[in-house]
């Protein structure tokens, strides 16, 4: 593997190469795509997740899809990449990102004169992106570095680090970037059911970085903020609109109860994943499959009989939010968005 | 099974029998515990929990180390179950049922004139207190069906269910008691990491007696609590002290979050579960295994290098909740603890 990336797209074999999160923490095995109904499935089983490696999929899906598309002239040929790159988008109706990936570089190749030439465009496109995504992650991580005290205790939850990204990380990547400033910070992951990123990825990279990591149940974090013990809880987001942030599952919760015991509430998110003229109300939250819920490992854990729910993310409205940290810098209540989409912040 | 208790002695064995809790909602296996070594083994692997079944668990262990124990004459004969008695005790720290059950049955034979009569005393105790307890459950039950509104939604959080108590429950006898009053109840069902006792226990006891009920993930809590479908949480206790109700860890934040709902946060237990002398500060709360975090079925979650921590219990203060529904009927703020030592409640 790349040690420092995740996702990235192989001269080689003309295909999407991935770190299969699911298979995390027990087996590291790279996974390489050529089809954009395997990258579907790839993308709904979470073998890739985290808003900002969303983006990056999608982009590469269009450029993947471009790659295997054999029509000639380029009408037909748009069409057929436009339709597929429709199958990519439906996978997953929160994260913004993925969408925006996917229509950056259809943009891209409206225009192009020859199939050749969208081919190529395609994937200038789409490493652009995911360039552009690792100098976000380190804008992040600078900008946000400044808000840690030194030393300190961080909470986050689910994986906001280089697995959910291209590299280095959003959430994680402001960690990192205080650790490489000379802070000493350490880590408590919540695991963050039902699908336990916070334990098997975030504590995995965190791990293989040297930062100290614990993991705690998501239910405990409740007593370690209330005892004083953690500074700041920093997490991602996979969409944020004019009134809240959406995120994994949980993220609400960890809202609330920072502001509860006086403790700051970081969140930390490209531009790309601002929905700035959106609103909450008309955000769709995934609901996905009842197993996640009742079944762990080969063991069921619900009886048959009795039903679940399962939405994959929650909304924190605006007012528990301490600051967004951003590439362009920390965006500060009341959160002006007519600033953001002029990309001024403070 | 016997389909109300889920805790009895068998006088024809002469021993302890329980439905082992580790192995539902797959496998509904009852376990004849005839050693002391048994007994602490059941207690400390969770086969038998829920503070007042450790309770019963405790006079009935007393009374197995009674019937077991073949000294002849009565001085040596109580000091062998005194020892006996201590290694019961010293199962789990937190819960103070455990040791409540069993100083009930040690008062009760310390007197006794010879073995035989000791070793009938200690059975008759302890059966005394398992049919107190059911008698206690169905108090609570009625006391609480007051506070709830009909239709209702419950969130509930661990299992404080028949099977934490020798039949009917706190919480769920509450919700029982509720739907046994005509009442239509609906149970959110918190499934309670790290060993999903809500998803597995309460999700298992409910079913079976038809009340409705889903299970939702610990994080998930906050976001039905924000949506305004929950009408009260109702959660046991393992132990009450004057400034804090000590329960499954996560009950404080559903007590925390409740409070910024404006939800009313209650709390079933019976008055065996009173430490009112104690002080949140002096109580032990028992840190279990790595591998309850780290380990679900057969697949392992956690990196090895990672660390993680395990508190089984937390403190939830006094100032967050609502009422304390006892036997005696409903304590409400300023919870006068004096007034409960002398069995007075409104």
């Amino acid at each position: 593997m790349n040690s420092s990336s995740t996702l990235w797209w192989d001269r080689k074999t003309g295909s999407i190469c991935y770190l299969d999160q699911t298979l995390l923490p027990n087996e590291e095995r790279i996974v390489e795509c050529r089809s954009i109904r395997r990258l579907a499935k790839a993308i709904q089983r979470l073998e890739i997740r985290g808003a900002p490696a969303l983006g990056v999929a999608g982009a590469f899906g269009v450029a993947l899809a471009a790659s295997l598309c054999r029509k000639k002239t380029i009408r037909p040929f748009l069409k057929t990449v436009a339709h597929e790159a429709e199958l990519i988008r439906a996978t997953r109706p929160t994260a913004i990102n993925l969408g925006w990936g996917i229509d950056h570089v259809l943009d891209a190749i409206r225009d192009a004169r020859d199939v050749t030439s969208a081919q190529e465009q395609a994937l200038t496109e789409a490493e652009k992106i995911r360039l552009e995504d690792t100098a976000c992650c380190h804008a992040i991580g600078e900008h946000g570095s400044s808000l840690l005290p030194d030393p300190c205790t961080v909470l986050t939850h689910c994986n906001a680090g280089a697995l959910a990204c291209s590299s280095w990380g959003t959430a994680l990547g402001v960690i990192r970037s205080a650790v490489k400033a000379g802070k000493q910070v350490t880590v408590i992951a919540c695991e963050t059911r039902p699908l336990l990123q916070g334990a098997r990825l975030t504590a995995w990279e965190l791990a293989r970085d040297g930062i100290p990591v614990t993991v705690i149940t998501d239910s405990m974090a409740a007593t370690f903020l209330r005892t004083g013990t953690i500074d700041a809880v920093i997490v991602g987001a996979d969409r944020i609109t004019g009134d809240a942030v959406f995120n994994k599952i949980g993220t609400y919760m960890h809202a609330v109860l920072a502001r509860y015991h006086g403790i700051p509430f970081y969140v930390a998110a490209p531009l790309s994943t601002f929905d700035v003229t959106g609103s909450a109300r008309d955000v769709v939250i995934e609901e996905r499959g009842r197993d996640e819920i009742a079944i762990i490992g080969s063991r069921t854990f619900v009886p048959p009989a009795v039903p679940v729910k399962n939405p994959a993310f929650d909304a924190t409205p605006m007012e528990l939010v301490s600051a967004i940290i951003t590439e362009q810098g920390i965006i500060r209540p009341p959160f002006m968005m007519t600033d953001l989409v002029q990309g001024r912040t403070k």
